[in-house]
């Protein structure tokens, strides 16, 4: 099935966005394998369903499934899909599957993704995805996606990366039917990702563990999550990266047309996993803080997020 | 066991509060009648304790409980401790105990029930008491207190109340062994009591119902505890109401010693009931808004607890 030229593809941390982009590369022909723990049994016997928003589905009956990274060794590719709450498992999970020329694509949330690419592998190319794509994991192996289109994925590289490689990853995903475009700027498309991630991953979570159109329709927490979008906005601008005014009334139409949309971290807390209050609070809350930038609701949020821990 | 002089006193809304106020007049001679609802049973049973601090307790073996207020009938002094999200209940549970002299106190939480009251009972004293006391109802008819000497009643009065019902109700409080002062701005008595209850009843419940050392000992909710107290003493100073800088120190030591003490939002939450979110948060953050204030920490605080609405 694979085409000559297919680079090798590794899925490390296969939940929804993992998953997403698996199915697609492997449908696209791509050699695809993926990492599984806990899914690993369910996915071997049943395979993996992504099913789209007009109605039809993509399945894969039998993808490459792995326990161990051991098992899968050096591909030409990596896509990281891992809750930054397990980065610190980074050099067990990453080191068997990256050799000399892998590419890393971090397709996490949150800030420091990066950076702990680049100290585990000096030199080697890595992109940054901000991932605007509405998917869920509603089981093992099943992935829906809740947009038409599926939404978009915004890359970019680091300085090992440049834009040849860039360009190249952009159009493996394009080729997989995946809307990618690419930006000179990999800080700003993280920025741009936390604006949509701190207040729909954080409040949704905080109000007890509801879908997002909860705060898109109450008066009160849509204005909270206005007033978290621009002071994360304001701090992306203070650290250079150029956000324009609207792209906060651009996130909100885009989340108006999610519905009932669990976010990624209310079903972390539902299953009782950790919050990524590191990566996607706290992180911009420092660096804001220290850029000259007043982030009271986002101290505020970060605070209470912090303070709930995982659900007992 | 009543003194001849001694004023009959209702008890509207026996919980913590209301119980340790009916507790202490009735132990010091006064006649004290409680309405009840769900505790009736057991209280008209078993009686009812406070256990102070020290090891102590003060027990009456068989208080004067009533299911219904016209039961009651008029009294001279009326003690108002329901949950302010049952203040609509106001006519039906007050009318009955209410005459043309009787004194009324409200020792609720938040702002407005001063002023729910004079609407009820045009001209009538109506005197409000910020209650610094740490009691929790541990079970029906059983009250613990906290913290050493049981805290403090500040007492303000309206106009219709005036100097001498202020002191005469000071000094009746006094004479049951509540530490009981005065203050010339009832305003003021009550913001100084919001700059406790906003953070410690709402952080508490934010964080998934926990004790109020978790918040004081933790340094980023601590933090926000007092960017909280902050905004809500400067919004009351801008209302005219002169709290000092270091009220906000003041406050954090007294919570410090109370201990691993559960806020009455948080034994609320747990319990399913309502939270107090237009009388101690969103009131505050419409007149400081009001007055000019900035208050983003009590802003995202308020959005969450309204969304968080019962719990589940």
């Amino acid at each position: 099935m694979a085409q000559p030229s297919a680079p090798s593809i590794a899925i490390i941390g296969a939940g929804a966005l993992g998953g997403y982009f698996g199915i697609r590369l492997a449908r696209a022909g791509n050699p695809v394998r993926f990492l599984l723990r806990s899914d690993f049994e369910t996915v071997k016997a049943n395979g993996m369903d992504l099913f789209l928003s007009d109605g039809s589905a993509i399945r894969l009956p039998d993808p490459s499934v792995y326990r161990e990274a051991e098992a899968i060794g050096p591909v030409d590719l990596v896509i990281v899909g891992l809750k930054t709450t397990r980065n610190h498992l980074f050099p067990e999970l990453l080191q068997p599957v990256v050799g000399p020329n892998t590419i890393l694509v971090t397709i996490q949330n949150g800030l420091g993704n990066v950076e702990a690419l680049e100290a585990l592998f000096p030199g080697r190319p890595v992109i940054g995805a901000l991932c605007q794509i509405g998917v869920n994991r509603e089981a093992p192996g099943r992935i829906r996606s809740f947009v038409p289109k599926d939404g978009f994925v915004l890359l970019g590289a680091n300085a090992a990366a440049g834009g040849e490689v860039l360009e190249a990853t952009r159009q493996l995903l394009e080729d997989a039917g995946i809307n990618a475009r690419t930006t000179p700027s990999l800080g700003e498309a993280l920025w741009r990702k936390l604006m949509w991630n701190v207040p729909f991953n954080g409040l949704t979570v905080a109000i007890g563990g509801k879908s997002t159109d909860v705060v898109c329709t109450d008066p009160d927490l849509r204005g909270v999550a206005r007033s978290l979008m621009e002071e994360i906005r304001l701090a992306g601008n203070a650290l250079g990266h150029a956000i324009e005014p609207d792209y906060t009334d651009k996130l909100l139409g885009f989340t108006d047309k999610l519905g009932t949309y669990m976010a990624s971290s209310v079903l972390d807390w539902m299953g009782g996993r950790r919050l990524e209050v590191e990566a996607i609070f706290r992180k911009p809350l420092e660096e804001g803080t220290a850029a000259g930038v007043a982030m009271p609701h986002l101290a505020t949020l970060t605070a209470i997020l912090h303070g709930l821990g995982t659900r007992e």
